[in-house]
């Protein structure tokens, strides 16, 4: 399917399920740019969890998100139960602007659903010459370190660094050691986890994805890891006035949907440090990302990037079943 | 020795190797600090490599730090060469008050020589009643994930949060495996060091400290790790102008002194959200800590805290040969 197909198929199944226009472009384009980019668990398959999530009335569809400045650089966007893309939207021209005149600024996204990756919001403001970082908890499915019971949400955090040539440094990984999809699909299909993703719910470690899945998952890195994850609870949970990946999974009373809650994203303008001299500084950045690409390591995103070119240019291959179970949403 | 003795000692020794009053006195509090809660490698031993570095004149002695508003909620303080302890002191205030007008501020501290914990940093501002990140870069000694080559210095990243009753929520890490300064230790004793801290020099993984510590370590956590040590270089070097661990290392030239370089702290004022229910949600982010420490998990600073309260009460024990050392100095 050329790319323009696949949004196409995106608007015409979440419209199909009453999702208000400006929400399903919203929506639509983080699919699309997922399945480009070769992130097929963000892609058009997707759209089946959207489908059953709109049908079940989990998300507010046609949610008018609220745009306030609560502070000179803080910018909060009440996303009143919507989808998390269409509050980003409109709370992303405040986060630039405050960034660009005061050189730093925060937006909170609060009270939104969040089913999608954090790398499309930091390559966004990336793209526009800023750094930029973003986190945002889930459902309480993570032990502490040292800890066995679920504390922590998979718990992501994104940043994106602007280039001058070519796509943004961006890097956007989940807190857990994997993400919990990745031991759901060793369920469906009975295969062992190693040690060190999750324990039972004795507490001890497990090869049992199933087990995994009902005790614990664990953060990646051991206690580094679990700090990071405590951080994105407190910025993206307290901080911000909205639910920790605890709160969020009682709220959620066992319907299994995806998490509600909140998401913040900084973004820092490197003029305000840096003022005329930006570019020349930008670019000797250029030189620690080659030191690392010489020596044949490869940067987060390259791979999606490469992805990227291919589906530009020759689209993008969806299994024929996949392709069937879309269409018979319709 | 009481904490007042180890201070006068840290003040004598400091002032005799020529160190100018001011900086005298905020170097000694971190050293003070460090003794106190039992992180005794940043303690009165860094006495020692102070005066060595002071007699080499890798420090400037008598540096007088610049703050200048480089944008609304940008600081910068140019360290003139000097320790990072005045310069952060005299930064201090003004990303105090930036945070608490806007709401979310950056200070950078340019041209200084850091040699202690990042931790006085963040709790200093989490004291303050703000959520506090800081990072900065160190020597190229860290191989990328995938990679064999040092690019990253250990590249430490500490965060604080304020809590209502009793001090705050703080952590510190390298974003290496372990502290360079660990492998040095078993290099000393001629102890093997386990795989998954270095590689030798053709990039193979070493159990031989001396052999990793010729090579490269390895970043924490595999590829997450390696990503948030990029992370620290751009933020603490390219975004402020100042240098990456593999330029400070090529400044050193082989000198072996305390590295050279930038550090970013970003303070966020939780009123800048929530206003009149600041307090609310941060009780709120209680219940967090609760989970972790009710199910016998440790929050990270705990240990460090216990410490603090017995040196507060008892004062610290210094080994009689270091504390010989330490008195020859003078």
């Amino acid at each position: 399917m050329s790319l323009d197909q696949v949004r196409d198929l995106a608007r015409r199944i979440l419209s199909h399920y009453g999702l208000a226009p400006d929400h399903v472009a919203a929506v639509a384009e983080t699919i699309v740019a997922s399945e480009r980019d070769g992130c097929t668990s963000h892609g058009v398959y997707r759209l089946i969890v959207c489908a059953r999530t709109l049908a079940s009335g989990n998300v507010v569809r046609d949610a008018v998100p609220e745009v306030s400045n609560t502070a000179r650089s803080m910018t909060r966007v009440d996303a009143k139960g919507g989808y998390a893309q269409l509050a980003f939207e409109m709370g992303l021209p405040t986060l630039v602007e405050n960034a660009k005149q005061t050189g730093i600024a925060a937006l909170a996204i609060n009270n939104c659903v969040h089913f999608a990756a954090l790398w499309p919001e930091v390559e966004r403001l990336a793209n526009l010459g800023l750094a930029a970082l973003a986190c945002t908890p889930s459902h309480a499915w993570v032990a502490p370190a040292g800890g066995t019971k679920p504390v922590f949400g998979t718990n992501p955090i994104a940043f994106g660094w602007p280039r001058l040539d070519g796509p943004p440094f961006v890097f956007d990984f989940a807190t857990s050691a994997v993400a919990r999809g990745e031991i759901e699909l060793h369920h469906r299909v009975g295969k062992p986890i190693p040690i060190g993703w999750g324990l039972d719910t004795d507490g001890r470690p497990t090869t049992s994805a199933g087990d995994a899945l009902a005790g614990a998952m664990l953060a990646f890195g051991g206690h580094k890891g679990s700090a990071l994850a405590v951080m994105v609870e407190l910025l993206a949970g307290p901080l911000i006035g909205d639910m920790t990946s605890a709160e969020s999974l009682a709220a959620d009373a066992g319907r299994k949907s995806s998490p509600l809650g909140g998401e913040l994203i900084v973004a820092i303008d490197p003029v305000g440090f840096l003022g005329v001299s930006t570019n020349h500084h930008i670019r000797r950045a250029e030189a620690l990302f080659e030191a690392i690409t010489t020596q044949g390591a490869r940067l987060p995103s390259q791979r999606r990037y490469e992805s990227r070119k291919r589906s530009v240019a020759d689209g993008v291959l969806i299994p024929r079943s996949l392709h069937q179970d879309l269409v018979a949403l319709l």
